[in-house]
């Protein structure tokens, strides 16, 4: 399907829908004695016995099923800084997701700041991070969503800190697990180990620094990330980028020519044709090319293939190997409920990325991950999480 | 079924649920291209739309069709301030009713303000105000719910004032509307005028303070409202209750029985067990007795009847006249969804009471107000709100 029919049909199914998602009762209330069991008189007693053992709210409510989609709409995919409304169909689809995927029940939240905050980005976290906590009773889980860099990582940090209950960035963590099983496989398709591999990671933002933690904690020894002024160094502003630097062992220096000179791994989560053929003829023999910038990649794979990538990965549905988060955050999030997982450490998301690698156990270079729609994924990584 | 029967089934029914809502998707998610519709890549098309569009949101986004229910938790029922967990099962509870009521889709939040929130009723109302507007752009309507007076009415004022949907209270004008609409029959059925009937309001709370002003807005002149002390005047510090001692026409002063002498209609919202048949015997002849407390009312109906009363009202399903706020709250949020209304004003609260009591053409001492299985309810009070 063309792209310009996509977002027709996409707009007119959404109007059709008006909303992706109903909230439906677990019991039906057809008379007075089946209401006074789920309303009062009855419900007073359940209120009071949660009060009294607030432990036993995800035995006795939603608590124990439910996960809060929280965004403030400032990165909502590739559209940047939109705001809450136009981030409300992106959760929306991750709460149809969540259900499709791992029968979790998603609640959409999307935060306005604009009246209640004054200007500037510390003011921001204040208060999305004081926001989540405060309406975080109702929920098991909270995957924050589309909120940008640098801020989501102080936010995500003091919300783990805060709450008892699992907490994610799953532009960081999902797509670091995901495109952590698509390397570990196509490494193991070129014959080539982590430890020893070259990767370079076009991309500073949430998505970067996340995969360049979670393959460093995997293995990888040498990870050169690029942002938009080249390869970055100790003298970076960021804090988290001059924490990256530390990963470019060989310290190189420059853009990403220098980066790529023979690099085994590029992966991109960056911003759309950043890369050209001649770029990726830098890099080694076999080189595997994750072109992650969603809906146009960093390079489409047959440029890539010409430039001499053996393998080529993209967030897209019509070419192979689509990396999507929607392999990593259902399972994780099941897991996270079903094993009473408080926080969602580095070891879990290890585990999660080589569940999601073992359920291809011959990959090749047309499958490095296995399908969106193989329904044994959420159920491995929810399973591997314990 | 008894007391204690009720409370032992709620808790097992509650823990075989966990949980009394599901969320499901709206269209399936079956295969590739139905996941590039409702999710990437075509759901961009629809969020670039709608943050362009701000407006186009109700049509494209659950907003249209979702209303939040939030309460801090601190006047769950007759329990008191239990707090978020404990406040959690009422909410789900009522979600459940909207959608079978009124088929709005519905989100229970539950609000902790205990780490982020200094002590003191000011902070907390502030705390509560700016949490509120923060998560409200997903959704067409907020119920606030059982949120403790006094600090109940400023945040419903600043609420209203700061956002664009409906927002209302339910423990007041869910509460006032139903008491509206069954007092205007009772008077029906003893052939008394609204304007020249005396009335006591046993409670100053939420549902005294909303109810009285409904029925002084409604035509009542003469109205003595009552708190723990007495009859509120104009000494109280309370702002709200010195409103309230304006509606004392005849400057009636000291306690219950200095207020029920002579009068035509009490109204408890207060608690369990406060009113004897002595106190009811002072009463008018034809007197209508509407004793709201729950579970537990200020008089059972069998001691009101035996001190006189002709017209006796509860909450509870298990005698005649149940005065239920389901009556209420479902049509008028599905009226304010259905027709754009974007504040509940004085004028709607009247209409929707009338409404209620028009269901009843002949009411009669045992059946003043509809009953809340009435599937006519909710359809009737939407469509008196225009």
């Amino acid at each position: 399907m063309a792209k310009k029919d996509v977002a027709k049909q996409a707009l007119a199914l959404h109007k059709k829908l008006g909303g992706k998602i109903r909230i439906v009762p677990a019991a039906p209330i057809r008379n007075r004695a089946e209401l006074s069991l789920v309303y009062t008189p009855g419900v007073a007693a359940v209120s009071s016995y949660v009060a009294k053992n607030p432990k036993e709210a995800r035995a006795y409510t939603m608590k124990g099923r439910m996960v809060a989609v929280i965004s403030d709409g400032s990165a909502v995919l590739g559209l940047g800084n939109i705001g809450a409304l136009g981030a409300l169909p992106v959760m929306e689809g991750k709460a149809a997701i969540f259900k499709t995927f791992a029968d979790i029940d998603t609640v959409p939240i999307v935060l306005d700041l604009s009246t209640t905050v004054e200007a500037g980005m510390q003011a921001e976290i204040d208060a999305i991070v004081e926001t989540v906590i405060r309406i975080a009773p109702a929920f098991g889980g909270i995957n924050l969503e589309d909120i940008a860099a640098p801020k989501c990582f102080e936010i995500e940090r003091r919300v783990i800190d805060a709450l008892d209950i699992p907490v994610m960035h799953d532009d960081q963590h999902g797509t670091a697990i995901v495109v952590l099983a698509a390397i570990l496989n196509g490494l193991k398709v070129v014959k080539k180990r982590l430890s020893l591999a070259r990767l370079v990671v076009l991309g500073a933002g949430a998505a970067g620094k996340a995969t360049a933690d979670l393959l460093h904690a995997a293995g990888a020894k040498d990870i050169i990330v690029l942002d938009s002024k080249g390869i970055v160094n100790s003298s970076r502003p960021e804090p988290h980028k001059r924490a990256l630097a530390r990963m470019n062992k060989r310290k190189i220096k420059g853009g990403l020519h220098d980066a790529l000179k023979g690099a085994d791994v590029f992966l991109g989560v960056s911003g759309p044709n950043l890369v050209k053929a001649e770029d990726i003829k830098l890099m080694a023999k076999k080189a595997i090319v994750l072109a992650m910038a969603n809906p146009t990649p960093e390079i489409m794979p047959d440029e890539a293939k010409r430039g001499g990538a053996l393998i080529v990965g993209t967030g897209r549905s019509d070419f192979p190997n689509q990396i999507n988060n929607s392999l990593a955050f259902p399972g994780v999030f099941r897991g996270a409920l079903d094993h009473g997982v408080r926080k969602i450490t580095t070891e879990i998301k290890l585990k999660a990325a080589y569940a999601i690698a073992k359920l291809v156990p011959h990959p090749s270079a047309n499958r490095i991950v296995p399908d969106m729609f193989d329904k044994r994924v959420a159920t491995a990584v929810a399973k591997a999480i314990r």
